[in-house]
């Protein structure tokens, strides 16, 4: 393995360690582990990963931290759809997904990741915000956490990659997004100062979302928000299964499948032609599904 | 529009009425009709269709009868998937997905399509059933009516279209099939053999459910019942985002997105790890949605 490789799985291992005793510590919902190994391509050792879940908590209706390095050879077909020609990848990454059960409760998505393909390497990641209920304040906290957060290495960094996950979740069919966004990277070149912020973002990850969790979730809500949560996890499920690099990596990778779909919602309804009373929060959610400057 | 264009729309047309009919008359519950229009890759007019919709039925807990014809250009790359180079497609079919509350009955998708490329043009289509509790007797009842109503045609049409269903529904990262298949056909030479055939196909296609149906819809079940047929329905969208050609040809084509999402199961559950319990309906089912022979 790469020096890069162990250096990053190390982060990323103490990242999801940190996040799991953390979100028990505020919410009692345990996280149950799984380890796994995979093949590669060709039937050799190609390295495994953690699998971390909460199925049914109190506060997470479901909960995936996933961390893996895995190693060896990809289909000479999907090689050619990273950044180079050379079928040997090496990569190591944190995912982590969590649905909460209570609709006033975002749902939030995280992932930093390094990629080695033949000798060109690449970090990748992000993190972004899916609510189901207003709560404009929140939703600026969110922003503003990752944007004093990008300014402390480079003023240019958030709005760059602010507008990269405007983009990247986007989903072309609605005309709309899945959440309302955050940040994400892609191909960033690798030296020391891409470290440094890289391994900021990432061990700082739960400050963007714990005190919105700590002031959302105690809450109450009505049907209707469940009715609405539970909707608009469909779109979650058609972005991830449709468009998301990361599904369709694992996927096309020989990835363990149950821990790259355990992404997908715990519960979903699909509804043709819904659309929001006039004057309800749900009519006003859909305004925030577009790009939007949540920064003053 | 070309006259096999016109010959196809008006078998589709008729065919999706007399199912409504028959669908209404059996279980009371009512389709809504939507018309729609659809402009072509470069903003002209591109056809539409009508959707047909049952939404929270006694029976049909959501039900879809689509017709539609199209014409115009389509994006020159997704022409290039298709058989041959030219961006002029006409195309005309019916396509139906019914997803019963009472998991005793089965989900049902049909599918019959006529597709002009330039001057090439073919048949697509088929039928296949997903089960969620074990009923043989229903699913070699399904098999055999498909293969009686090909053997008037050709004794070797049954067998290879079978085949073929059991290739088109199988889902890679599952190694499992959505259903228990049907059969399936693409790219098939229009010539008056071919079309009396696909019209038999399409004018006969509600007997091969509708006693199966009448069987199964006031058969009692349990919670648990239901949530498998919640959790199998998972594999549902699964199959449909990620692999089915017509949602594809659908989104590709600037088709109605309500329309072709309007297959998606109105309530689905996915979970992390599950395992049907030893001895249960369930691991029974399992073993189902592996290719079979149904006929003896």
């Amino acid at each position: 393995m790469h020096e890069n490789v162990q250096r990053m799985s190390k982060i990323v291992e103490e990242v999801a360690e940190d996040i799991c005793d953390r979100m028990y510590e505020a919410t009692g919902d345990i996280f149950l582990q799984d380890k796994w190994q995979r093949e590669d391509h060709i039937g050799n050792d190609g390295g495994g990963g953690t699998t971390r879940i909460v199925r049914q908590g109190k506060y997470l209706e479901s909960g995936a931290v996933n961390t893996s390095t895995i190693y060896g050879e990809v289909n000479p077909e999907f090689a050619k759809k990273l950044k180079g020609d050379s079928p040997e990848v090496q990569a190591t990454g944190v995912s982590l997904i969590f649905h909460p059960r209570n609709p006033n409760v975002p749902t939030i998505h995280m992932n930093f990741r390094y990629i080695r393909q033949g000798d060109k390497d690449w970090f990748g990641g992000g993190a972004d915000l899916t609510p189901y209920l207003p709560n404009q304040e929140c939703f600026s906290y969110f922003h503003s956490f990752w944007k004093n957060k990008l300014d402390a290495f480079d003023p240019s960094f958030y709005p760059k990659m602010k507008e990269e996950c405007d983009q990247y979740f986007y989903i072309p069919h609605r005309k709309e997004m899945r959440g309302i966004g955050g940040i994400f990277y892609d191909y960033l070149e690798v030296n020391e100062d891409s470290w440094k912020m890289v391994e900021s973002l990432a061990r700082g990850f739960l400050d963007s979302y714990f005190s919105i969790l700590k002031k959302t979730m105690e809450l109450p809500f009505t049907e209707e928000d469940r009715s609405f949560q539970l909707y608009r996890r469909g779109r979650y499920v058609e972005f991830n299964l449709l468009y998301d690099r990361g599904t369709l990596f694992g996927l096309k990778t020989n990835g363990r499948i149950e821990s790259i779909l355990a992404s997908l919602p715990p519960e979903v309804r699909y509804e043709y032609m819904y659309t929001p009373e006039a004057g309800s929060p749900y009519e006003e959610m859909n305004t925030y599904y577009q790009p939007h400057n949540w920064v003053q």
